[in-house]
C-alpha cells in the first residue's frame, strides 16, 4: 500500500510579487499592507481571501509569505498561516523558529488566526502575532473560526508570544467584505 | 523570489505495515491498536511516539494513517493528526470528508490531540475523534500539550463531532512513558 505524497506549493504569482522587490518591511503598516495585498490577489484568483507572512522581528526581512490554499490544494489545514509557517521552518530547515535565524520571528496576519492556527503558534517558535481583522469580522461573512479559548490572547503571552491587533483594521475587514459581496465559496 | 515547496511523505516502513494486509478495523480497540503499534514504531525509528489514523465509519476500513515527522520534516504543524488529515484529504481529493466517500470519517489517535490538532479536526470534516491517552500523560513526560478550551469535548460535540476518550488506555500510555524512559528528543 502507497500512500500520497502531500504537497503545498505557494502559486507562482505569490513568487512574482518579490521578486527584484525590497523584501525589507519596518513597520506594523507595512507588513500589514502586504499580507493584505496577499489576501486580495488571492481572493481575486478564486482563493480565500486570506493572507499571512513571516518576518524576521529584528531585520524587518520578509522569511515566508502565505495565501490560503484550502481549495487549490483540497486541503483544510492550508490556512495562509499554517502555509506561512511550513514554507518559513522549511527556508531555515527547523521545526523550531527560535533556534534558527535571529530567533525572532513574527507572524503577521490578514485576519485574526483560527482555532487551528492559534494553537499551531506556539509550535512553531513564533515571537509575536500581529492581526488585522479581528474574528467577528470573518464570522460576520459566514466563516467559522472555530473554538479558541476565550483568553487566547493571554495564553500567547503567557508563553511569551507577543500579541498585537487591529493593524489596518478597516482596509483589514474590507478584503473580508468584498470576498461575501462577490459571492465567493464560504469553508 | 522562488520560495520552497513543502511536502509530507509517509515513512517507507508505514507503508510496508499495510502491504498485503487486511485494512478492515471493526472495533475501538482494533483501531487503537493500529494506532498505538504506528506510534511504537515511529519512537523506536527516533521519531515522536505519536500515531493516528483515519477510518471509514461505516465499514472500519482504513483510510489514511499518520505519524509524527516534526523532527524528519523540520516541521512544527506535522503532527500524526495533521498528518493523516492531509493524506486523507488527498486521497479523497477534498477539503471535507463528509462530502466524499461515505462521508462518516472518524480520526483515532494514540494521544488526546493538542491545541492546534484539536482545531483543526472541525475544518476537516471528521464525525467521530477517539483518543488512546488523555492530554496529561502526555504531559507528565514532558510534551505540551497547548491551550485547548477546558470544554474542548462539548466544543467538538456541539459541532456534531462524537468524541470517544481513553481506548486501550494502559497501552496507549505506556508508549509515551516508554519513550521517556528511553530519554528520547522532547518538542
Amino acid at each position: 500500500m502507497k500512500f500520497p505524497i502531500v504537497t503545498f506549493e505557494l502559486p507562482a504569482w505569490v513568487n512574482g510579487i518579490f521578486s527584484g522587490r525590497n523584501t525589507y518591511f519596518l513597520t506594523p503598516e507595512q507588513k500589514m499592507s502586504l499580507v493584505i495585498h496577499l489576501a486580495q490577489q488571492n481572493s481575486q484568483r478564486g482563493g480565500g481571501p486570506f493572507g499571512a507572512a513571516i518576518f524576521d522581528m529584528d531585520t524587518g526581512q520578509l522569511l515566508a509569505p502565505g495565501v490560503n490554499l484550502v481549495v487549490p490544494t483540497a486541503c483544510s489545514v492550508a490556512h495562509a498561516e499554517m502555509i506561512a509557517i511550513m514554507v518559513a521552518q522549511k527556508i531555515l530547515g527547523t521545526y523550531d523558529l527560535t533556534s534558527a535565524g535571529s530567533g525572532r520571528y513574527e507572524l503577521v496576519t490578514s485576519s485574526e488566526p483560527c482555532a487551528q492556527c492559534f494553537g499551531a503558534i506556539p509550535w512553531a517558535g513564533l515571537s509575536r502575532l500581529t492581526c488585522g481583522a479581528p474574528a467577528s469580522a470573518a464570522e460576520d461573512i459566514g466563516f467559522d473560526e472555530g473554538p479558541k479559548p476565550h483568553n487566547w490572547v493571554e495564553e500567547l503571552e503567557n508563553r511569551k508570544i507577543e500579541v498585537v491587533q487591529d493593524v489596518l483594521l478597516d482596509e483589514a475587514r474590507a478584503i473580508l467584505n468584498d470576498y461575501k459581496a462577490n459571492s465567493r465559496t464560504m469553508y
